[in-house]
């Protein structure tokens, strides 16, 4: 891991860039954190449209987990932004959007193509970056995830113990073989649903979290479409980490 | 309104139990209320159980209300408790204990006539208990509703503007002309649903929040049963009527 720019942003959080292999990422730590006194890390996930891309709204996030005590880190995901792009996966998005255009169902297949393969390569990298994060003396456990395509939260919160609480978001298309591994989730679980999220199946989204394994899960549905959530929904999930990580 | 007992509680909350005609009630105020001061109002709704058997829960609630800073009250439900017995509830009651025991489905017909005429009395008593409780110095507006029957919730936001946030509970059959009403309803809701409630039709609940018509709605499911809502959903009900009244 190697730290390529920092910053320290108006209210003391230091922001520095990283390089992960060929994996870019950034890393948020409050002023308050150091080696006597280690943040817990948030992970920061995110939809595949590339850091530069998101780069506000996980800014925004980075700034309320900081806020609260938090170090919040994120890494590109594969095939996104400037990292190599990935015939298969760009496939899958022109299939899904072709369906989507022509108004056709979306089936499993092209969920399945847009889905599983990037869980795979995903999941490894994240806890990659976690290995590299927590060897940092300011950061520490223990580990919340937050955010970006479900399905890598889900299997993150199977294969890797280090995360002990999930804030959940039930914006992106699940396929079928994840509702299994659903059930193999146990740590506590938050899940923000937009009630009227346009490119968002409301069923499939309360099977998933009916599904999920979790004796400590809560769904906090609200009105408005795929990034309207609202401010009072993210602070209740701010609390939620709080509540779980502190 | 007749004030028939009082006592001072352990963090200066002031009980008062009251009849309203043949109607008991309790008012629970904060130590800080005064002439100068009022507090908002939360009226508590509870179940056709009787105040006596629901006193312990109520009194939590309410000691989380005045703590917030907010009178607290409620009354005694038609036909429950001391209040004069009603052949039609006893037998609506009657009949869907024998459904549920005999595990038939519990029919349109016994869930209207346990419900709506319920909601046509009670309705106008929780009003004229409003009348009388704004009345006092020491309680004001806005006014929220919270809890028990959901479909007497729905009615008293759908007809009295002086309540302005409700926090409704999901956890009661629901006749099918509510969905109606439901669509009426443009207050602020924070809705609570017991994912795993027993006696409870979750896909109705859900259906229930879809139809009201509220902009700012929230659902928060959680585990557990019809009496299992875990302290922090209370504690985000809470905070949804701070925010909502004052």
């Amino acid at each position: 891991m190697h730290f390529t720019s920092e910053q320290r942003l108006d209210d003391g959080v230091l922001e520095r860039a990283f390089t992960l292999g060929e994996i870019p990422g950034i890393l948020w730590t409050p002023a308050s954190a150091s080696a006597s006194a280690p943040a817990p890390l948030i992970l920061l996930g995110h939809p595949p449209l590339g850091l530069h891309k998101m780069y506000s709204r996980l800014a925004e996030r980075a700034r309320h987990a900081t806020a609260d005590g938090f170090a919040a880190a994120t890494i590109e995901l594969p095939g996104s932004g400037d990292r190599p792009r990935w015939a298969a996966a760009d496939q899958a998005r022109a299939d899904l959007r072709r369906a989507m255009a022509a108004g056709e169902p979306v089936g499993d297949g092209i969920v399945d193509a847009l889905v599983l393969p990037l869980v795979e390569r995903a999941v490894p990298e994240w806890q990659a970056a976690l290995d590299a994060l927590l060897v940092l003396p300011e950061v520490g456990g223990p580990v919340g995830y937050s955010g970006g395509v479900i399905s890598i939260g889900t299997r993150l919160a199977v294969v890797e113990p280090r995360i002990s609480a999930a804030v959940l978001f039930a914006g992106s298309l699940v396929p079928r073989a994840m509702f299994e591994e659903a059930r193999r989730v146990t740590i506590p679980l938050h899940v923000l649903l937009q009630w009227d999220d346009e490119g968002n199946d409301r069923q499939a989204a309360l099977d998933l979290f009916d599904a999920f394994g979790s004796r400590e899960k809560t769904l906090h549905a609200n009105m408005g479409g795929h990034t309207g959530v609202p401010q009072f929904a993210g602070d209740a999930a701010a609390r939620f980490f709080t509540r779980h990580l502190k």
